[in-house]
């Protein structure tokens, strides 16, 4: 085993985004002399590699693909170039490797193999969002989607709010786009006008959009988030 | 009011790391821009502009402190050059602006206003961590500094292995440099040896180490991490 492979963790654009806004030039630098990809979906990894580098030799590469539909038994060989001393670039659809996405499964491999991973700059809406939304960045928590069940999501609410005054904590969290809208009334509806909550949609990209405000202003004031990719925050300041 | 007076939050790199690994190039090409600033620490804020244009007038440019030691009082009258049409761009001493230092409050007093916040992509120990740990990176919570006071102490890191454990929500802290060592004595001694910790430090820059391992392998395998900037993290996977 060379101790000179790595797993390289490459954050990719989102929507159209393009990589000069949200990629490190050194991030293309080290693409080019990757070889092996283990890659969210064949087709937009190839894409992003194109983006990357136009002449880059797709043809010449060995790509697996990793995502909810793969056994988790088959997660472990993805890793098996490493053994001959072969870096592997993990891609996903979009964002940033392993942060909600099944490239954590690989990365808990490798470093259980001891391996080098080097995860690379590139550009995550929940971050940007919480710098955007005047939120406290001192102690947050990413949620991930709110639970559908209105009994549930009742006590996940209840909870969060909990956090928020307690420990001062900003809550995250994400719902399906089509019910971007429908999920901003229920907030104001169910939580005390106080609130504050900033909905962050289309992050890095052209229709991009963080608007902080009192549960009481989203109340009164017309919105359109319908089926745009957008990430949620709730906090409270005196 | 001019309605192109935004908000920028602009990334400033980490230790010894160079612009181009943890910058995009549309960073620099906004920073050429803006001629009103708010930094965290004058110096620092010079030096990283020099970074990104070694040709840039830095006496052209009107730049006022934000820091630990600016009265909040004072902080919304900052915002006041946008008024009258002119984008201010926030600067932090290191990693990204309003994420665990004092540009949040400027932040929150822009949406209050209704201005345009526009956070850029750079680079994060936080996120970079949590995607090399392997942990679950669709819930996770960040707890800044641990409690000094022991019983304090005590009560926080039972409190974040329920949250491990009944919700699977990865949990990620620092501490102060000089007491790394002593921490992840104090975590081998005091939590279960199968909760896993990540010990992630000089991320981005030329030292850096992403190291997953049990509680147990930590208690068993030297470590050095004093006065290194690090990251800890802790999940339990079965």
């Amino acid at each position: 085993m060379s101790d000179k492979a790595r797993l390289y963790l490459f954050p990719v654009p989102m929507g159209d985004s393009p990589v000069d806004k949200v990629l490190p030039p050194v991030n293309t630098a080290i693409i080019r002399e990757v070889k092996y990809f283990v890659v969210e979906n064949l087709r937009s990894a190839r894409r992003f590699l194109k983006s990357c580098d136009r002449n880059i030799d797709i043809d010449s590469l060995s790509m697996v693909e990793l995502n909810e539909h793969t056994d988790l038994a088959d997660v472990a060989a993805m890793l098996d170039p490493m053994a001959r001393g072969h870096s592997i670039g993990v891609i996903s659809e979009a964002g940033c490797p392993a942060v909600a996405d099944p490239g954590a499964d690989l990365v808990a491999v490798a470093q259980a193999r001891g391996y080098e991973v080097v995860p690379l700059v590139g550009p995550s809406s929940i971050l940007l969002s919480l710098m955007g939304s005047g939120f406290n960045g001192q102690n947050f928590a990413f949620n991930g989607y709110l639970p559908v069940d209105a009994k549930a999501r009742g006590a996940k609410l209840k909870e969060m709010i909990r956090r928020i005054t307690a420990e001062h904590q900003t809550q995250i969290f994400i719902e399906t786009p089509y019910r971007n809208n429908r999920l901003i009334a229920d907030l104001a509806e169910r939580l005390p006008g106080d609130i504050r909550l900033c909905v962050a949609s289309d992050i890095t990209c052209s229709r991009q959009s963080i608007i902080t405000r009192p549960l009481s202003q989203w109340k009164k004031t017309p919105y359109n988030y319908d089926k745009i990719p957008t990430i949620f925050l709730l906090y409270s300041q005196t």
